[in-house]
């Protein structure tokens, strides 16, 4: 017979999110079957497979007895990973119990609603069509975020962060971006002058057929350490990193008119798959044992996409690869040329397009707003001028039209508000973790040089990967690096790459 | 306000079962994706995804509320479908109350290990390996009989035939496989003569590249009425259909060595896809919206094969495709031959791939032998000798091993008892139904020759698919035929194919 266990709480907690963790690993590859390999026929279908498991997760997450054994866990005798599994049981309970059934399917319809008028809006560059449901998705994530501020003792812009970075903090974002927004318009300047006094780089020529971009994406992959026997790549129109740690699908797109956007899009994935795949098997199902937050998982994408792999040392092995791969031949395939490709900077209207010097200031303009919709003071009817004039104030540019400017992005209209700073704190962040991994072990950059990562990942899974969500990301950070987040790795990468040499 | 429903029960009743469906399409997909997507180091986490949503599913069906809202629908005002659909959802719970959580796990557990212990077995052609695990399967599965006789009010292997093919009869098989014993082996005896006076088949060369077979079987997939934007073509080891009926999944193999038994596993696969497409939209989500049984499908898929598809008219207008899909040139793509290949019969060792005459044959062996097994009149280790006694006695050859003998089917191994009656069923009911339909409609074959399938999809789409499991299966024969179920016209057929002109 076995001993009766002391802390049947947490046991029970622990098998019911265990079962809650497989339902979203079924959501998961419901969700990149859809994306990936559904007829379009299947959609009625799939919705209603994925609302019933939805529901039942949320079920499961609600039940009244969670509440129950939460409160009879934290008095029992736990420590180390458990504790802070139990501190995540609890994060996510908050969550999914502050809003009532009727706003979350408010939400839902709501946002359907204005993601298919903003499509269309989209289409049409006129902002008008999607004004009311935009104030709809709005004045109910106003609600949603009031109910969770108060059940989870926050702002109401912070509950809503929580939700994609757990722990973040407003005034951090604050600080950091106004760090941003004095530091990057010089620099932009200076990179600017000194990038048209060398002209433009020349453009490889093909063709680039497509079964050759898909062999060098894949070869790609396998150098950065991606395992295909644990994982997929797929192509889909949106590029993204879906399934579960042991099966991780990543999907890109290929033009057959270049490689160069498609292979850094790959590897940025790709950054994304390897932390998924570096979670500690030990804690698979636990809440724990989860991804950290959006900063780490985009520090992780953006350290191999901005980091390791626009590094002169990457470029010039990348060279060699994309030569082979197309046969290319001439000085535009030269290592010096593919630099200045893939350093390029430029004043766009495009966020998904910038390069990593104008990035922040678009995600420090959408921050700006959204926290002043939210709050109310930006009137929805009134976001095309403020757009604009956040554009000229920031970048020095007017967007053409609203599908280049405030149409651009789906998280508003699809009802995330509070993600977009973690682009740029994951930028951040990658920074940050790059200077430490390389100063750790100096031998990093040289390997990479030669395609191989296998240093960079011993770095990074003790580090970061491995931690999963037993810290919090400041938590992780300074332990890795020795300090929180900070802006400092990222301007002095950029100084050092765009203005340096 | 709505007026209250006078069928409150079965509201509800019906509302349980459409989230039972979403969750077992859910699961259909999660299958799918692992024979046909799914990395190797993906499985441990689909095991975990698809058990955590089969306990899902039991546990709404067989939730204590269940039984009592039967027995309430059961004084409802109920007609028509719902009647139909009332029935339905009272077998498949009782069938899934009959047996303990504790035997559905022994059984899982051990037709586990015994279709694990069945691969090695096979391998090494030894039934040594497998007897025990076999035993215990078998054991537990006569415990199951005994349960769902007793319950269903039937003997133990129609409790088992019944999970397969409602309302089943033992002694319709009986009667039906009696007929066909003795009147098979003079037929097979005396194809084989008129075919031996013929001389062999001359066999079309290659190349067939694999791009060529998918393209070429696509189209006859399209000629047959296969909507591609509510289904999928893929490749695997193993041809199956899954999916749901709206996003239908069909896989095949190719072989580069010839098309040949490439078109015709498609050709079979796109049977059971168009009865699942063809289930009325109406009652999409609810058990009378489902396909009847496996006789049904069965027949649906040999009705395409062996009845449309092996027909002269057919194999003309297949000889056209397959010329232009290959470049094929000489007599050997000539219609007359192609006739002569996939209408060519031989006493063989393998069910799968028996030609029509002999396979009913290999059938009756297996149901012979798995009641022997059920009833404990045969025990496991005579049966290698019983088998190889059986094909000497049905087919007149003798297995040289047992890979080619009692360890060809996964069935039994994985704890399938009962299924094996279906496929000749199958086979008898795709003839009758074939007689019927060009007999409505004799149009259907001179169309099926122009590579037209709608006429016959206009007839099977009432008489049949559309029916779904409002009726039993001997009701839709008779009402579609004129008789229950029988033998005849699957006898006239082989004597007209294979006998006479």
């Amino acid at each position: 017979m076995t001993a009766a266990s002391a802390t049947p709480a947490a046991d029970a907690l622990e098998a019911r999110f265990r079962r809650l963790s497989a339902i979203e690993g079924a959501l998961g590859v419901l969700s990149w079957d859809r994306l990936v390999m559904m007829p379009p026929g299947g959609g009625d279908a799939r919705a209603e497979q994925s609302a019933t498991l939805g529901v039942l997760a949320h079920e499961i997450l609600t039940a009244p007895e969670v509440g129950d054994l939460l409160e009879a866990a934290a008095a029992e005798p736990l420590a180390g990973w458990r504790a802070a599994n139990l501190r995540e049981m609890k994060r996510r309970h908050a969550h999914a119990t502050a809003l009532s059934s009727a706003l979350v399917d408010a939400m839902a319809r709501a946002s359907a609603k204005s993601e298919t008028a903003w499509r269309a809006a989209r289409a049409e560059s006129s902002f008008a069509g999607v004004r009311g449901p935009l104030g709809e998705v709005l004045r109910l994530t106003r609600e949603a975020a009031s109910a969770k501020a108060e059940v989870l003792g926050l702002e109401p812009y912070a509950a809503l962060l929580d939700q994609y970075e757990p722990g973040g903090s407003v005034a951090r974002i604050e600080g950091l971006f106004a760090e941003l927004e004095a530091a990057l318009p010089p620099i932009l300047e200076a990179v600017l002058e000194r990038q048209a006094r060398a002209g433009d780089p020349e453009m490889p020529t093909g063709p680039f057929p497509v079964p050759a971009q898909r062999g060098l994406a894949r070869d790609i992959m396998a150098t950065l350490g991606f395992d295909f026997t644990h994982g997929r790549l797929d192509e889909t129109l949106h590029p993204f990193c879906g399934g579960v740690p042991d099966d991780v699908r990543v999907t890109t797109r290929f033009s057959e008119s270049g490689f160069v956007s498609g292979v850094m899009g790959v590897i940025h994935e790709t950054g994304h798959a390897l932390y998924e795949r570096g979670l500690p098997a030990e804690w698979r199902g636990l809440p724990v044992g989860e991804a950290r937050g959006m900063v780490l998982h985009e520090s992780q994408s953006l350290l191999m996409e901005m980091q390791a792999c626009r590094s002169p040392e990457f470029l010039a092995h990348l060279s060699g690869m994309a030569r082979a791969a197309f046969g290319g031949d001439g000085s535009a395939w030269d290592p010096s040329n593919l630099r200045r490709i893939y350093t390029h900077v430029e004043r766009g209207f495009i966020r998904v397009e910038a390069d990593e010097v104008t990035y922040p200031l678009h995600v420090i303009l959408r921050t700006r707003l959204e926290r002043a919709l939210l709050a109310g003071d930006l009137a929805v009817g009134d976001l095309p001028g403020a757009w604009n004039a956040g554009m000229r104030d920031l970048l020095g540019v007017t967007p053409p039209d609203d599908t280049r400017g405030c149409l651009q992005d789906i998280h508003w209209y699809d009802g995330a508000v509070g993600y977009f700073p973690t682009y740029t704190l994951g930028a951040l962040a990658a920074a940050q973790l790059f200077a430490a991994a390389t100063a750790a072990d100096p031998a990093i950059v040289e390997a990479i040089g030669r395609g191989d990562f296998t240093r960079l990942l011993a770095w990074l899974r003790p580090n970061v990967h491995g931690k999963a969500s037993s810290a919090t990301t400041d938590e992780i950070l300074t332990a890795a690096t020795g300090a929180p987040l900070g802006a400092g790795a990222f301007l002095a990468h950029l100084k050092r790459r765009y203005l340096d040499g």
